[in-house]
């Protein structure tokens, strides 16, 4: 039997649950609350590099009062033995009397078998409680056990009229400083920030989590088919301390492998696709692979185009400042080859506020 | 001595008088409300046309009991003889005991003797209250008497990117049906809407406002240094029921000129910039000097362009689709030739919100 205060509860775990999206990769960022007699006797989420898990956290808060008790999970508990005892078996051995569950893990490890152990140890079971909220906290998640690839959130920042640089190449800044804030943010909830090698060379960028007073960073991601950037550049000198990972392709020189390795960066080589330019579907399978589950891309505008064309774009951030640079501008997609309007992807609007004075929207496909 | 009930019954003129925006220029679009022991005795707004004033028509509806009464007017009281009497007069001889006023009339034929007709009859005046709220709803009206051109709205409806359409010029629709609704909506509330004649030849617009049940229709002006438009188009077709002005340079053939004389446009012949192109401060000046306070322009995007580069675009609208089209898409805004951002035209963000999926935000110089 669900109640209205199981959606409360279940909230209050999703919330939990949000504090690790962008540093739990390769698990998901779950919440557990534990509570009995309407009182929460225990909360936890997934910690830092994925372990230990919520429930783990939640029950060791709630500690012997947890006997009888219910436990909220934002997802199926797991049922594999890995580095730790299964959850499942924990929840059990607690003795916790019911255990109401967002939604199910679809990981083929567990897939229904974490409800399975805890109905046989006889404990009440109820799932779908706030389902949709639990699948958009675990979208990246989902997205990798799903679609082998990391949810992608592409964000625009431009003019009213679409441009991210003047002719000239001027581009900072077009938006305010709480959209840059906001950008912030928004790095630090995603496993790895990406740009396009153009955006590494133009900006120089070290596309790091700043001013937020964060100790986690995001892995950042470039592409450059050839391993063509500038050795000296802020991402290479920073690859000691923030991890730097380069996706090129099979014709990148060894002398530019041997540089990026020596100087402390991962490199993932994937095939390139019809063009030449490196295969974008590859290049999110390998990101997959190497356990990230939410890439935030920040151009340019050539790589967002081809991320687009390619049906990768899971959410679209636009932000737009209250200024027009006009044609000769620097546009912030690049070519797509769409002739006519069907063709062109589209996305549902979530939300529109005014942040700074600059206007954020935020798109899903 | 203004009360904070003289406030909210300002408000309700202000609302009042913005029932006549887009149909009563060259007038402002006054709204006036007589007002006694805290019941409203009478409304009245600017008429169709710009007669009667708003004065007459509330002062009418509260009769005899406007004796002893208070006005509540959004603008200083006319005081000159027109085809009317003076407002300010019209006040006097009702009885009216204090007049409210949201804000003088810079017009030189008014300019402070409005209140000071009332003042030496004798009567209370209160000025000031809602002055911003009042300037705003008069700001077509201001900007005709202050720089001798209507006010300009500037409507940008794109993809997420800022294309109009697409490389094919496909650009049928790209916004959705809520924020179409709403652009025949801000139609509505101006005197003009303005094209470019790029965009009249492409899409050959009616420019009318359609599907709110409307009988008043802005005036549809279109520029075309030459007049080289199609004379079967549906803007000539119907220029006999709703107006049609074409603004043109000297080197307009006459054959043309003849043509639009006889299918019933009204021309305004205007100089050539330096680049040839219609000098759009001319224009301005002359929809100026013809009456117009209130223009709505919708394109295309070297129209915009043109208007931004010079300054002349009072507020920005921006409607903006879930599309990406790519940049060889129609760009909403043509070349401007701006090198460095601190040549950009800036706005400031009055609203965002979501109109049927699509984003608005409506930006002001």
């Amino acid at each position: 039997m669900a109640s209205t205060a199981d959606a409360r509860f279940m909230r209050l775990a999703l919330n939990l649950g949000a504090r690790g999206l962008g540093r739990v990769w390769p698990n998901p960022a779950v919440g557990c609350v534990i509570v009995a007699g309407g009182r929460v006797l225990g909360r936890g989420w997934t910690q830092p590099g994925g372990r230990p898990h919520a429930e783990t956290v939640a029950l060791a808060q709630a500690g012997a009062a947890a006997r009888g008790a219910t436990a909220y999970v934002s997802l199926e508990p797991c049922n594999h033995h890995g580095l730790t005892p299964p959850c499942s078996h924990a929840l059990v051995a607690a003795g916790i009397a019911r255990v109401v569950v967002a939604m199910g893990d679809p990981d083929p490890r567990v897939a229904g078998r974490g409800l399975e152990t805890l109905r046989q140890a006889g404990l009440e079971v109820v799932t779908g409680i706030c389902a949709d909220e639990a699948a958009e906290l675990h979208r990246g998640f989902l997205t990798r056990i799903g679609q082998g690839r990391p949810m992608l959130t592409l964000k625009l920042a431009s003019s009213a009229d679409g441009r991210i640089a003047t002719a000239t190449g001027e581009s900072q800044w077009i938006t305010g400083a709480e959209a840059r804030r906001q950008v912030h943010a928004m790095r630090a909830r995603h496993d790895a920030v990406l740009v396009g090698a153009g955006t590494a060379r133009a900006d120089d960028p070290s596309l790091t989590v700043r001013g937020l007073g964060m100790s986690h960073q995001p892995v950042r991601v470039v592409l450059s088919r050839r391993l063509d950037l500038p050795l000296d550049s802020a991402l290479m000198r920073s690859a000691g301390q923030v991890p730097v990972w380069l996706c090129h392709g099979p014709d990148a020189p060894e002398a530019a492998r041997n540089a990026w390795d020596s100087a402390g960066a991962r490199r993932i080589e994937v095939s390139a696709g019809p063009g030449g330019q490196l295969d974008l579907g590859q290049v999110m399978a390998g990101l997959g692979a190497a356990g990230l589950t939410r890439v935030f891309c920040e151009g340019g505008g050539m790589l967002a185009a081809g991320l687009l064309s390619a049906d990768l774009v899971d959410e679209l951030v636009v932000m737009q400042a209250g200024m027009v640079l006009g044609a000769e501008g620097t546009p912030a997609v690049g070519a797509m080859g769409i002739a006519a309007l069907a063709e062109a992807p589209r996305f549902r609007l979530r939300e529109t506020r005014d942040i700074g004075g600059d206007v954020l929207a935020i798109w899903s496909r």
